[in-house]
């Protein structure tokens, strides 16, 4: 053992969150939910990992995504002595993985390396498919919205979000109190055909807190909240006053910056 | 009944075929294959369309899809005593029909039109993507494939197939010889990232046809076929020296042409 050398692994993770219960078993306090019935993906990976390891390993996200959240770009990373090549590696996980995950880079990193404490930030993408019909194939990924929005409106309201700002309006509301102050460094909402994406970078997120933005920008773009309703919202330091949760699956975990 | 005007419609449809045993149930003679489990999409759409009209429709298409092929722009058409305003029968199939099944157009249209025998062209998608490692939310609509393929190569050789051609050496073997003459109007072979589209459009496909024709072009792409081998192969008559057929998954009718 002592001639062993610890090798810090970093790896990259698609993941589509439908079948899941998010990134991390939440424990939540709802009993006999349907959700306690599926896995985590962490669950699933670090048994994946032992797998072909032949060794028990702790991963580490950069944070938890909530049920049915979808990633492109989580970040996660473990210890091991394993000597295996990391091509190897991604190549027997991806092939004892089902096929809803998929780890998408792999890398050796320094020791000192965290997924979550060396993160700078995180983007977020929720896309809305606004039309009147529903999606076949997109169905698992966007969030269909059949009442028409306007974009303009939602794109000048959105901009009282950046900054640093106590986003405990935006917060899930059990939650306990500690650290709302979050700094958003960037919302961008592009429309391309009928599909409209809100890009959300911030240092850090709230429970439900980008998943709460999206569903009071829409309020605001189908024309149910005045102008200028957001910036009340923020300063109400009220999670009642803000809109309603948008649904998971629109949800997406682009990308994580180190 | 007699004053009751006989209204033609047609509708156009997008669906995710992984769950269904394709447009029509296609009576295999494979006996206990679990395809024969899962139900056709033309079966689930008319059990919609009788429960909402409250009579019995029968529904044509432009042209059966494969087990597991997906469309984005498949055409049907049926005929209704019904006089339900189209926006409000697209919106109950909508409500109706499983997620995987959308009806994206409706119209009322002359009595002569017919989805198939007025068709003029049809284009199939196929979708490759081409890296080391598959993508988790795609998992459903691309075909992943390891092996670089050469692009250029592919788009070279496949020019030979555009125009009127007999298309024996890509048909299913076991299916009947009765005309295997088909147009080829269109082959665009385009490379977006990792991915690789291929569009044919062609005035009808042989079974297996477009799966076949990118079969042989992925065995090109990959170095494996020399120059010159798809007008041998296409002029050989003889399936057995055509590369393998593709996935369905990676299948999609785009769009159908009148």
């Amino acid at each position: 053992m002592s001639d062993k050398l610890i090798r810090n692994i970093r790896i990259t993770i698609e993941y589509d969150g439908t079948n899941y219960c998010g990134w991390q078993d939440q424990n939540h306090s709802i009993q006999n939910s349907p959700r306690k019935q599926k896995k985590s993906i962490q669950q699933v990976l670090e048994a994946a990992l032992k797998k072909i390891l032949r060794e028990k390993v702790n991963l580490f996200a950069s944070g938890r995504t909530d049920s049915g959240v979808h990633a492109i770009g989580q970040v996660a990373h473990f210890r091991t002595y394993s000597t295996i090549p990391l091509k190897g590696l991604q190549k027997a996980l991806n092939s004892t993985l089902s096929a809803d995950i998929s780890i998408t880079k792999i890398s050796e990193v320094p020791l000192d390396f965290h997924s979550r404490f060396s993160a700078k930030s995180k983007i977020y993408r929720y896309t809305i498919l606004n039309r009147e019909y529903p999606s076949a194939l997109s169905r698992n990924t966007v969030c269909f919205y059949f009442h028409p929005l306007n974009v303009n409106l939602m794109r000048k309201e959105a901009r009282v979000l950046v900054g640093t700002h106590n986003f405990k309006s935006f917060q899930l509301t059990d939650k306990k109190k500690i650290g709302q102050i979050r700094e958003i460094k960037q919302i961008k909402i592009t429309k391309t055909g009928d599909l409209i994406h809100i890009d959300i970078e911030a240092d850090g997120f709230l429970y439900n807190m980008a998943r709460n933005i999206v569903g009071t920008l829409i309020e605001i773009g189908r024309g149910r909240f005045p102008m200028g309703s957001l910036k009340k919202i923020l300063l109400s330091k009220n999670r009642r006053f803000a809109g309603p949760t948008a649904p998971a699956h629109g949800l997406c975990l682009l990308k994580v910056k180190y």
